[in-house]
């Protein structure tokens, strides 16, 4: 009784008035005995209910979801009315051939000096781009069968490590020689099919690469689930010629963000063994950070991308939703979720979205997508673009992190932009973030126990991981009011984002409220949920899931232990290309000071 | 264990194939003491949700939507690929001034005889039409004031009934005089602002209609929401001169399909007054069938403006999903409900069609409407256009009613359409009925749920009727992936439906299974639960409200208890020309033995 309180309309809110709200997580850490007990009294019959919404209560869920008058109607898909050209860009054909897009994306790029780069050796680290592989194969320095020889011993030695700490959990060495060896021959016959073409991709476990098993890192989804074929965007990239070098490691289900994966080993942060990569797609960031695979895709339903290429160092890229097709991948149903791409640099995650972009028909229709753009990275018109933009920032949101090196390496980052290009910085307020995350939690939780559940009522449930098997329990709570509920709050924080976006064009925070953390001792044999840790990663993200914007990691620099920190610039709907162009031009600023991971391989070096 | 089942994906099943299967509910009807006692026990803590799963697994809800793996991926809202403009039709312009639609509606009409009407009183009985009210106006034979003073007497004598059964329930004479005080005027200063000027009009309770509160038939909304303005469609129909007579009766919150209202009273078939009128509409449609009213608005969730009008012998349009806006009513957030008007002929319901169109901007960005038509029901080319109409039927389905003379008599309809005109009788397979009606129940309860949970929480749940509160009891048990369950099987719902418009125009049946049930004598102090004439009488209308598709009721007879029998027929989206134009000829085909209601005010006799 009295509970009941009802929301003013997000259009009659006044946001000058709104104070930021520290996010405050009430649940106890756990590893080891007392975390696999604590699963089981969530489980339980009346006992396990009776914990949930306590734990719900502590953290407001149920007054937000139960007790809330919204105003708004659902929102059950990220909406936008029709979005205005970004200025100074290429349109992509999205129906066309990805070889050809990959080929516009290629003339979008500054000119490539491959003299300057053979001859003189850097003064700072520096990964190897596609564009240096294209240039050796092409120059017949080395042949792409010969890189999977340099590539295949480090994988099969590093899946003997004892604990295990795989980088793949698929993979088979003689179909990536096979790969390798055709794509080597239409280099001898003078064919190669894209710029792509010979360059060694991995993909999350939990996308459709054949002849691969997609298990989604569980030790079960491949005995209910049969691949037949690649997802869609796998089978863009195999058609410009990309070696797929197996299935990358990643949290079970992507239902985390450490890498955390007691079933098959929990991948390490390139930069600091010991710890946490980030996750979900932990193998696709540490694969790419360690120098084995020049790009990977990964999912992001929650930061999964974004979140691990923050904490290894490297480039990720939330596409728009509904920009890439979801078909062929463990979640190609949900309404947060996306396929990006990881890459070393800002220009190879262009090449590689350049080829796997492009909607399902279904998605066309409820969607309308503007057309795919890239920027001109090489024209002098690009230093005007990035003059006249407007980047937004909510200072006490960015500086709301677990280390303050994290924010203020990212403040570095803004201020050499706004120093070189005039770029204007306007303080934003973004209201209602903790609301934004609740109906993250129970959006993304919801679609996902929705296509778990018949497996989980067949006796696999008991099969996961305790860690998953604590977010299901607590995504089983969700009630279909709650759901509903969820979408109602997604239009008002969509309506907030898009009246911030008539002022600016971007908005600005770090990626992650923190760097990579240590692998706690007891964390590696049966997980940990550590609900802290998961809202210090998730800090910054959710906006680009909730409401589908485009967002990508670019990293701008180290804390005092070596540990990359990642700066995450979210764009309006379907503007990949104003925030590529950002994202290339904080790289180049922030360029000098690159470190070599600790776990790196010099795969084109010598040749 | 063992439960799991995978359905093949839609576009993979052999339809041919498909084996027709009745519906068999499983459920008590209850009345009184052991009524009230069974809604104790669903809402009682531990044996409620054991009660309700037990209820759900002989229903096979609990199968379906847990259990069963749906490859389809969720469709949260009515979606369809652009849809081409149908032949033979006048567009309306959906952004204009609402009198501008209803004078070119008017144009779309046969000629009107005036002479005809008012000399030779015709063979059968005959309902005034909108066109006779203004005649008359026009000829200055009488004034809306008049006819108010012929209305308002009715209505309080009506309102003392003992045990009540009003028509409305929310009722001011100064404020109809009022109002047709203004129209009389408008008419003496020879300035009518349309055709509908001077048309009385009711307006179903969940439709705010100002200054009346909108209780939705409860006891106490109008306490915690308070009407300001009129909802979008009642302010378009009062631009056109309507005088609003008073919120019409409904069954409570809309969660009845008999009419049953234990707070205010039941409201009765003008046809046989110890039977209910059907609903939730039921004062809208009882209101019109009695001769008080041209027309009425309803809410059509599921059947509630198809149902009543059905049983009261008159007609009543379901719209589109998204053609009417739903600014302004109970239920303005749901994906399953619309506005659509009530009225005793097929062009009275055009005209207020005409006047109430227009999609609400959000929806317009989520839905991409097909622009508004109507037909033109007074060319030559009319019956061309009806020649070549082709009309699906899915005959085991058509033929599964309570009384084979429900049936029989839609049949009959048909074969004189088919004579007349020539119009393809196709025959039609529909699978999975009995998953869209589960898809159905859970987006709808669910929806509903949400908006109403913050005051059920608040200590108002308990202020309800014993049968809302059987209901929320049920919708309560959903969870989050049963809702997201419900929009998979939306989409594979919508694929057989959109694959069946490729072959034909429309889809007919009977409105509804059964034709007006008694009044159970225990039924009228504290309600009842009725599932398996719930289930009747929602046997054929579920699809146009799971899918948006507009469908309209024409009566086409009375079975020998001299109750009406209504024919139902549902179009492509946004195709409400169609069906007009369909229910048009029926109508003209089946007039000859119209009968008078029991319940019947000759409001315009003896002018």
């Amino acid at each position: 009784m009295g509970k009941k309180r009802a929301m003013t309309p997000a259009k009659d809110v006044d946001v000058s008035s709104v104070k930021y709200e520290r996010e405050v997580v009430q649940a106890p850490h756990l590893t080891g005995f007392v975390f696999r007990f604590f699963v089981r009294l969530l489980e339980a019959p009346l006992i396990g209910p009776v914990l949930m919404n306590y734990l719900k209560k502590e953290n407001r869920i149920d007054q937000l979801l139960q007790y809330t008058v919204i105003p708004e109607e659902p929102m059950f898909k990220p909406e936008y009315p029709p979005q205005e050209m970004e200025p100074g860009v290429v349109v992509l054909e999205e129906d066309g051939r990805p070889e050809d897009r990959v080929e516009s994306a290629l003339k979008c790029l500054p000119h490539y000096d491959a003299a300057e780069l053979w001859e003189n050796s850097p003064a700072s680290f520096r990964y190897w781009k596609i564009r240096d592989y294209a240039h050796a194969y092409l120059s017949r320095k080395v042949t792409p069968s010969m890189i999977a020889e340099r590539i295949i011993p480090v994988i099969e030695e590093n899946a003997s490590n004892r604990p295990p700490a795989p980088l793949l959990i698929s993979f088979d060495a003689a179909e990536v020689r096979e790969q390798a060896a055709a794509s080597t021959q239409r280099f001898e016959a003078g064919n190669p099919l894209s710029i792509l073409d010979g360059i060694f991709v991995a993909i999350k476990d939990d996308i459709d690469c054949y002849p691969h098993p997609s298990k989604g890192a569980t030790t079960w989804m491949h005995e209910v689930r049969t691949v037949k074929k690649d997802a869609v965007c796998v089978s863009r990239l195999r058609s410009c010629g990309v070696i797929f070098i197996g299935k990358a490691n990643m949290h079970e289900l992507g239902m985390g963000t450490t890498g955390n994966n007691s079933n098959y080993g929990t991948t390490r942060n390139p930069h600091a063994l010991d710890r946490y990569t980030g996750g979900s797609s932990s193998g696709p960031a540490a694969i790419v950070a360690s120098g084995l695979c020049s790009a990977a895709l990964g999912t992001d339903g929650g930061g999964s991308v974004r979140i691990p290429s923050s904490l290894c160092g490297v480039v990720g890229l939330k596409t728009t939703y509904g920009r890439t097709s979801m078909e062929g991948s463990l979640c190609d149903s949900g309404t947060v979720e996306i396929i990006g791409p990881i890459a070393s640099t800002v220009e190879d995650v262009m090449l590689v979205y350049a080829a796997i972009l492009g909607a399902s028909p279904e998605c066309k229709i409820s969607l309308r997508p503007s057309s795919p753009c890239l920027p001109i990275l090489s024209s002098n018109e690009d230093s005007n673009v990035l003059e006249s933009l407007r980047i937004g920032k909510y200072t006490p949101w960015f500086n709301d992190v677990h280390s303050t090196e994290v924010s203020d390496k990212c403040e570095d980052a803004l201020n050499l932009l706004s120093k070189a290009y005039g770029c204007e910085m306007i303080e934003i307020v973004i209201p209602e973030l903790l609301e934004m995350r609740t109906a993250h939690v129970v959006s993304i939780g919801s679609e996902c126990m929705c296509s778990l559940n018949p497996d989980c009522e067949d006796g696999k449930g008991v099969k996961l991981t305790y860690d998953t098997r604590t977010n299901l329990a607590l995504f089983r709570s969700f009630t279909a009011s709650d759901y509903v509920a969820a979408q109602c709050i997604r239009r008002r924080i969509m309506y907030y984002h898009m009246e911030i976006f008539k002022k600016v064009d971007v908005i600005v925070t770090p990626t992650t409220g923190m760097t990579a953390p240590k692998i706690p001792p007891g964390a590696l044999k049966s997980g940990e949920t550590d609900m802290q840790t998961t809202a210090n990663l998730m800090q910054f993200v959710v906006p680009a899931n909730l409401l589908g914007f485009p967002a990508i990691s670019v990293p701008v620099g180290y804390d005092k232990e070596g540990l990359p920190i990642g700066l995450q610039i979210m764009g309006r709907p379907w503007a990949e290309a104003t925030i590529l162009r950002i994202a290339s031009a904080v790289e180049k600023l922030c360029n000098e000071s690159k470190k070599r991971p600790v776990s790196y391989y010099d795969v084109l070096k010598d040749v």
